[in-house]
């Protein structure tokens, strides 16, 4: 057995897997105590230090996780996820850089990629996305006109909502989620151009209608695996029986009819 | 027969049930007339005389179950459910305690305990919620992330709505259901952080995509829980009587195959 | 043939059925030009003349109805529907009444009773209510806990909101609804009963799980139906089939036995 | 081989199906930047003249599309909708027509037309639209009944939410995507008409349960097409097995009996 192997095993065993899952709760504790400033006022060097103590542990075990795979780390989704959110904490960041320090705590995602239940439901995401592809695009392509039409349309009377492209396709995200569409945009937008509901109603239908149509697709996509996974196992063991038993006696009359 | 097993059975007669909600009903009445000021300024004494009365007849049943069942009584969730309810209203409540005062209303949900169909309605949720517990921990993860990033990046500027831990998972939840996510929120915190849209909308997708997906599980489960019930106790039996057949009919040319 | 038969043969002719529908539709008509000030100022008396005519039309209709079907008339839901509708316009309204005069646009309804395509959705939905009473019920008793609750303990502070068990009632409808829950309600709630929250937040989640369940019970629900009255036709028909082979294939094989 | 057929095989090439989509891909992006005034100031005239060279490829396809396939162009669904995009671009637009302007950004929808995978989700939002015509057909009398009444009871004290039916109809549109029913609508109805919840409160039950029921009644047609599809095959050729044996089999056997 190489040292390759022996550190393969030693990282698969359970009381290493429950120590690291035991470091990304405690590290995320730690970084929930660093947002209280009462708390960063007495102890924070403590915080600060115990933090990078988490993180000196999560680099160990990513060394030592590529050590033990070699170039097939990399082959993996999940090792390249916990390499990017381990990697940007590594990140000197300046002061200015606040962004980055909150980042850190991106670090507790790793519990997913650590805890198997957790990552089976992220995997049933990330499954059910490809199948959606072809909705997704349209929705993109109904934005993209949508926005364009708005900034044209709009653009100049309320250019806080509608100005550029991107205003205005965060304004129709807004309106696709239902909030304040209509006091809040619509309403005061009918003040200047009161035909202005010929183009948000039926966005609105458009929209809501494609995001219900993913939820059925959805639906739909679940249904028939769980369906084919579970039932169709017991169904086929019975049709193959039937089909044996159905042979076997076709047999045994040929037989006869040759015995004759 | 005991004392013990008549009291049991005079607790499960049709008229000692039937009795207990009548008293369930009347004392929801009393509590809902309680909230009126002019009701209270007239009958005050009456009224509080009555909730006493219904209490002491839920606090006799109680033990009269307690008495029957023996130590039996606590192996069952809904004895402790009613145990805790009738508890809660028994604790002196000074007069600044007005929310225990309030939760004397909960004593109503013993109807739930007491009605059958009512008791399956519940006991429907509280099974389904196992098969969700990893997306509920996901959630969790998820609202956690969000919060600790949320009180670093906007705690500064916003600390209404984003100062502590507690109040960014406030506001997450707020926008998670979508109310006033945009007009009341994220528009006020773009104003000085332009970027911010870049946490806010992916948070909105991600967590409506969860509860989306919880739904689609839910669905799925009873889906298959139904059709597994009622459907497959016909194919069953039908896939049972065409094999029985089969092998009769290979029997019976097995045997010709001998006899001749 | 008497002249009840004839009464009854001639109002299920297509034609008085499609005058019927004729009749409804331009009453709609008519009742909706009655909201223009402009209309009524010139043609008001025209207006009101012809929407006198089509309620002529439709109580000779119901009276020819109820003679040609006797005491049967009051057995069918949907004629006790149309008497009601038609019932309702007859009221004589003075002028300080309205909300009567409003009322008569619901014999526009009258089209879901007489055209059958319309009939079967509503029937749909009546048909789908009582599978739903359980949660149905159950909602009702956490609306009454809630509204009692919420009214000791905001009421006194809050009485626009939540003076009375009504407009507790109302408010929370409104935050089931998630219509401004946050921002509009438990935002100036919390800033005088800070921990609020604990109230509404399990309330909100409680409310619209339950208003999930009550969908997935539906859906689940019509899809067995559907599942139920169109495949299984087809599944029994071969299933009929195989067993009706088998048991002739094994009554040939026992006369063949006998005969040897 | 015709100049027609010519035509048409040229048409169908790969090659000039790619160069069609990223015609519409290169006229999307230059629409998109015609949004931008720093970018118009600067090369406006270069991306006017781009635009123009897009629409007239777009053109030259169409009338060569028309040539290769004649009347029957006009046979399909699609080919009218590239015909009438094309055709409103084309509609020479005079200053004050800055609708038609922003319309031509609707050219970039020919995407859909053009790529098979965004056709068959726009068809199958489409195919499902029949099915749920009686419903659609409700909620519309469902609305103008609400539209008639509300515009009758409040229309006179709230002009400006229900002064007309077109008003009314906005506004109960507004009220049944739940946006700021109560705060913005509701409540400040009910300070007037303290009654109004009971005309409102219903109207968002029943417009939002049949939308529910839109949504089951999608969910449950997609399902059963796609069981319909894809399981059904694999049983119909097992039951075709089935019986072909047992015919077989009861052949044997009615062969054996003549022969003996």
């Amino acid at each position: 057995m190489t040292l390759r192997q022996k550190t393969a095993a030693i990282l698969e065993t359970q009381f290493v897997q429950n120590f690291v899952v035991g470091v990304i709760i405690f590290n995320a504790v730690i970084l929930g105590l660093e947002t209280s400033q009462s708390v960063m006022a007495r102890v924070g060097g403590l915080i600060e230090m115990l933090d990078k103590i988490c993180l000196a542990i999560f680099v160990v075990e990513l060394l030592a996780k590529m050590f033990a795979q070699g170039l097939q780390f990399f082959r993996r989704g999940w090792n390249i996820f916990d390499f990017v959110i381990v990697g940007v904490s590594l990140v000197p960041g300046s002061d200015g850089m606040s962004v980055l320090r909150a980042l850190r705590i991106l670090r507790v995602l790793r519990v997913v990629s650590v805890v198997p239940s957790l990552r089976r439901v992220v995997e049933g995401f990330v499954t059910a996305l490809p199948g959606m592809g072809s909705v997704f695009l349209l929705m993109g392509i109904v934005f993209y006109i949508g926005a364009v039409m708005a900034t044209k349309l709009f653009g100049e009377s309320f250019p806080e909502w509608f100005g550029t492209l991107g205003k205005s396709g965060y304004s129709l995200f807004q309106i696709m989620t239902l909030e304040s569409w209509s006091m809040g945009i619509v309403r005061p937008v009918m003040e200047i151009y009161p035909q202005a509901w010929i183009f948000f109603v039926p966005f609105i239908m458009v929209t809501t209608f494609a995001v219900v149509n993913l939820l059925v697709g959805l639906i739909v996509n679940s249904m028939q695996d769980a369906h084919a996974a579970e039932e169709n196992a017991a169904t086929d063991a019975y049709r193959d029986e039937v089909m044996r038993k159905l042979n076997a006696i076709e047999a045994r009359l040929d037989g006869a009819g040759k015995n004759r």
